[in-house]
């Protein structure tokens, strides 16, 4: 007996991370109830963010411009890359105020079990940027997960195999944990520890 | 160093209940990386949502329509007029298969730490309704929280000072505990133990 529009609005809230048929009804009940104002401000958002983000062009993470503002910058070492897994994990290095060079976002991370390969990664990208002539040292921080440790590995490989040398920041990260939810000075100790990888 | 539509979808995304500011950056990015047309489609259903639903004319639900279908029917028994306090809490009572009258959604409940007084949930609209000179009897469904107490003794000393009467679902919901998470058996039962109020 719900109007369509209001299953429709249900059914769509569906898509965000950890929302399932309840919470997607809680929230549609929440944004037409008391959140109105606020709820056309998101469509709005949401409708804007999707028409004018795209992917930085030198380190593939969200940018309004060509290239975003950090590669763009004169002020950041280009001869360090360091690879992360999403645009979080970049907030997250530049806290620890422990590094000055250049990121590249891979926006996911090596997955069989949910179709992600070498491919839909696009990891050619990250091998044509770290082979620019500049970079001298490619830091491999993926989160210590399975995931992230594969993705290391596989692109440890790949980029050695093109005389890249590689380094992976240091298992100060706890197993099992991610980036994003560790404190400053474990990431900084780990990025300081990084070691060249081998094997 | 966000780009600032970015920004503006994080803060706006943190509307949604129970979103704070690391759910909201996850949803932002979830979106925005791995789910562009389904982003695309919520926006869409967002804002149809927000343009074509208002408030049934009789019952106070969310309609597309003047009357929403159920306030429209000749099949629902109009001398009964069931108070609860959410759309949600209509639809567990239609599971039950044990009411047959016709509802009014508060749309909330008595809150004074919310700010949300008699005049806030526009309670002489209930009145109103109930004093159409069909309905015989107001069975008071809300919630047996604190505020839903509260609300159900407001709404029953304003009903009966109109000479109308009004009984209250039996306490067969557990105290403290949502009509939205209870059993249908349960909330049954609580329709067919209703008991007239009094003092």
């Amino acid at each position: 007996m719900k109007p369509s529009s209001l299953e429709a609005l249900i059914e769509a809230l569906r898509c965000l991370p950890g929302v399932g048929p309840k919470s997607a009804q809680r929230m549609a009940y929440h944004l037409l109830q008391q959140q109105r104002p606020a709820a056309e401000h998101l469509a709005m958002c949401l409708t804007r963010a999707l028409q004018v983000l795209r992917h930085c062009a030198r380190c593939n993470t969200f940018s309004e411009t060509e290239l975003c503002p950090r590669c763009a910058s004169s002020r950041r070492d280009p001869a360090l890359l360091c690879v992360i897994e999403t645009p979080v994990d970049m907030n997250m290095m530049e806290q620890t105020h422990a590094y000055n060079g250049l990121y590249y976002v891979l926006m996911g991370h090596v997955s069989p079990l949910e179709g992600i390969g070498p491919r839909e990664l696009q990891l050619e990208r990250l091998l044509e940027r770290a082979m620019d002539g500049v970079v001298t040292e490619v830091i491999l921080a993926t989160n210590y997960t399975n995931e992230g440790e594969a993705t290391a590995h596989y692109l440890s490989e790949m980029l050695k195999n093109h005389g890249i040398r590689v380094s992976r920041i240091a298992r100060g990260v706890p197993a099992g944990g991610e980036l994003e939810y560790v404190d400053s000075g474990t990431l900084a100790q780990a990025l300081r520890e990084r070691r060249a990888m081998t094997g």
